[in-house]
């Protein structure tokens, strides 16, 4: 059976998304069948306006409507400490946990050679900039420890030896809640070595 | 941390939809973030045309273009047999077997007094006109075998028999591929009892 066509092309939009299926496109496409007009014109003017301006911040390379993020702008953060992070998103992470009050570094992804993610993708540029201003004394590598996470943070680490400032990296361990009996051997590991 | 306010507001709509978490409805605005352009217009401007042209068939009360739906209209469809199912969704489903060439009736629902759908919000009396007009042979009733789809199937069931016609129900049992290891107490009770 053919569904009518502005409900396919509704489908169709959500199914391009990331970790949308296409039986989570219908439900969504259908719920929306179900709300009023009004609501239908707002999500579309959301989309429509997403961009609008929304930049990069001059320094850290976050997303910001200013010409520095807010963080940046604050006289109150630590402009020793340069926390390096994959992308805006993980900052907000970092943020929400109210545990840190140094700076930011967006690399704006992870090498990823599979997918054609080079180092040269990589915001490494500015942040050798910034060191080089004299400021910085500390980098926090705040990257995923996976695969690509690895790749990258040891890259960064390559790089950032021949700067005299001191490399940190994010702790590994169980995480909070775990039970031991489920830690992988990895992890447990981990947790054994880095003890305290 | 603030986000920019654009940004803001896609995630707020995402998350707005069945099923999308906070954290789901940051991943889709990021993403199309990174989209050009011409990919955000063409999906705002899916979300507009949505309800443009869709009509609820007169016949069976599914979505369509036209007067009468796809089905509807087929003239090698067989009326005599009329599949009752909840939403245009189920009926998309059944029409995907391939098993069934009958006609179908959307009921719009199922009852469930806890969220207010009672049975007057059930497209029942066009079911009931169809019936009178003595085309009619066998209702399948084709809802879910969840509580408010054996409500539904009860509350139906109890008017349809004052009817000549034939009352049939979706058959019970093991699912494709399932183990019997897995399956619960009730599933194999019925699998047991329609054995055949």
């Amino acid at each position: 059976m053919r569904l009518p066509p502005s409900l396919q092309s509704v489908i169709d939009e959500f199914a391009r998304l990331p970790a949308i299926g296409r039986k989570s496109a219908e439900r969504l496409a259908f719920h929306l069948l179900r709300r009023p007009e009004a609501d239908l014109e707002r999500f579309a003017q959301a989309i429509l306006k997403l961009k609008s301006g929304i930049t990069y911040c001059a320094v850290c390379g976050t997303l910001t409507e200013q010409e520095r993020c807010e963080v940046c702008r604050d006289e109150r953060r630590d402009r020793s400490l340069v926390c390096v992070v994959a992308d805006p998103r993980n900052m907000v992470q970092i943020e929400a946990t109210g545990a840190y009050n140094g700076t930011y570094h967006i690399l704006g992804g992870l090498i990823d050679t599979a997918h054609g993610i080079t180092p040269d993708h990589l915001n490494v540029k500015r942040l050798i900039e910034r060191i080089n201003s004299g400021v910085v004394k500390e980098v926090v590598i705040a990257l995923n420890p996976t695969f690509e996470g690895e790749t990258t943070a040891l890259y960064l680490t390559n790089i950032l030896k021949n700067y005299s400032i001191k490399i940190t990296r994010l702790a590994r361990g169980l995480p909070s809640g775990a039970e031991i009996e489920y830690a992988d051997e990895l992890t447990l590991g981990e947790a054994l070595k880095h003890r305290f």
